[in-house]
């Protein structure tokens, strides 16, 4: 690892795998990092100016046409704090090698194509982190428990987004698919926090507490989702995220880790060092 | 002002007005700002704290249909910094709320259209802040230094811009434009810093040398940009910019302006708060 705050790697720890259940998965624990809040701050730190290094040589990378991207996609309750993960792990790096996606509501021209339509659309170019703030998975998620659609089209759905999903891979994207999980009575908490100050009123809508109420189907939807998609080429992370903290940590150590992956070294050199330094003094 | 360590407003100090020249407007002072570069580092985190307030009110804002939105447009000669004022300035506030585009040479499509066409696409929505790194402005600057369109055309595209921008001001947008302004010695010290270190050539392009070969003829450009397109408006700043952690300052010193100026609330709440507060308990 990288980093030296980690106690065991958390890829290990928080990887879906066959038998997994959500239900029983912890939410305020933190895995392979036994420090507190204070310490977090520092490893954040620590793991910020790694991050930075490794993102620079993959868009050093892209700049000579090498297609390699990173792909972090981000799901969760409400509150979960995936604004968080962006505020905190992602602006550690250059924005211009970030290609960042909050996926909305579809519109009608979204809604009159596949649901991976919009999405292909976005995906990360190379040299990118691509960073998809909600996905193609809610078309499995809010679409299953609202049933915005039969539930025929969603099992299709599951094929599709390993099909498409393996098709990045195949053409040289790491996928990071990142679950935030948080238990009921934190979001109560949170959602409570927003409606308590008057600079947060804002950030609070009714429907939040709509989709609250289907909590349990909700529950459901993101294990049926990981069953049918966390695969080899795209496995999915839960990560204990009543600790927004430890959270931050945990993503910033996965994309860490898909970085470092890649080995990319600095490109090589497309022009004469030399003629190029004798031009520029002459200039 | 909303920040403490400013002497004076770089607002009144750096503004194009009549009569100015850029031949003779330094590169390397630090207008308003009398402490040295270590200073200047707490007093970009003081700038950051208050940016980010204000700029989760314009955000706050334009999730409730206010129609304002701020558009920062940068220019300058490369290495001047743009890439910084990203990185150290915009990077404070949520990403969420900020629309970056970094344009590039046209391409076809782009090239087939006329030249606003492209970037009337990317204009910030309400709530946004937008930043263009380069922009529509490169369209008289390398199009008039190269001769990539007949004179004719540069000079209705002054009046074009001039009038896009009022459309733009008109239905509430901010626009702050900025000129990082560096001496041609400077630029050369920091090429030459990229040929130096390997970590750094991949960022070297000899292209770069090419412009600057021209570099008197680009400083005829902007001088020209400066006279034409300097309106009430929308005036462009022009920020000595040798000392990047001076430049970023005033940069974020201007958006700090421009949010404050909107003089926006938190929006008004569409919600009942107490009958939430009642049914988020009972959830």
């Amino acid at each position: 690892m990288r980093e030296t705050f980690w106690t065991d790697d958390p890829r290990d720890l928080l990887r879906v795998r066959d038998g997994f259940v959500l239900a029983t998965s912890p939410t305020n624990a933190r895995p392979g990092f036994d420090r507190g809040k204070k310490h977090g701050a520092y490893a954040l730190s620590e793991g910020s100016a790694v991050l930075r290094e490794l993102q620079e040589r993959l868009f050093a990378a892209g700049t000579v046409g090498t297609r390699r991207q990173v792909l972090l996609v981000l799901q969760a309750m409400d509150t979960a704090g995936k604004g968080g993960i962006v505020t905190h792990v992602i602006r550690a790096v250059d924005p211009n090698g970030v290609h960042y996606v909050a996926f909305k509501k579809p519109n009608e021209v979204e809604l009159a194509h596949d649901f991976l339509w919009r999405v292909a659309k976005q995906v990360p170019a190379a040299g990118e982190l691509g960073v998809f703030d909600r996905s193609h998975y809610e078309d499995v998620l809010i679409a299953r428990v609202r049933e915005l659609v039969p539930p025929k089209e969603i099992e299709r759905r599951y094929d599709a987004i390993n099909r498409f999903e393996l098709g990045l891979v195949d053409s040289g994207t790491v996928i990071v698919k990142v679950m935030l999980h948080i238990s009921k009575d934190e979001q109560k908490k949170r959602l409570t926090r927003r409606l308590d100050r008057e600079d947060k009123h804002w950030k609070y809508n009714p429907a939040d507490v709509d989709e609250r109420l289907h909590w349990d189907e909700y529950q459901d939807a993101f294990q049926r989702v990981f069953e049918k998609t966390s695969t080899d080429w795209a496995p999915w992370y839960v990560i204990p995220a009543d600790h927004k903290w430890y959270a931050r940590l945990a993503v910033q150590h996965l994309l860490i880790e898909a970085l470092d992956g890649l080995d990319l070294g600095w490109p090589e050199v497309g022009y004469d060092i030399e003629a190029e330094k004798a031009r520029l003094a002459a200039s």
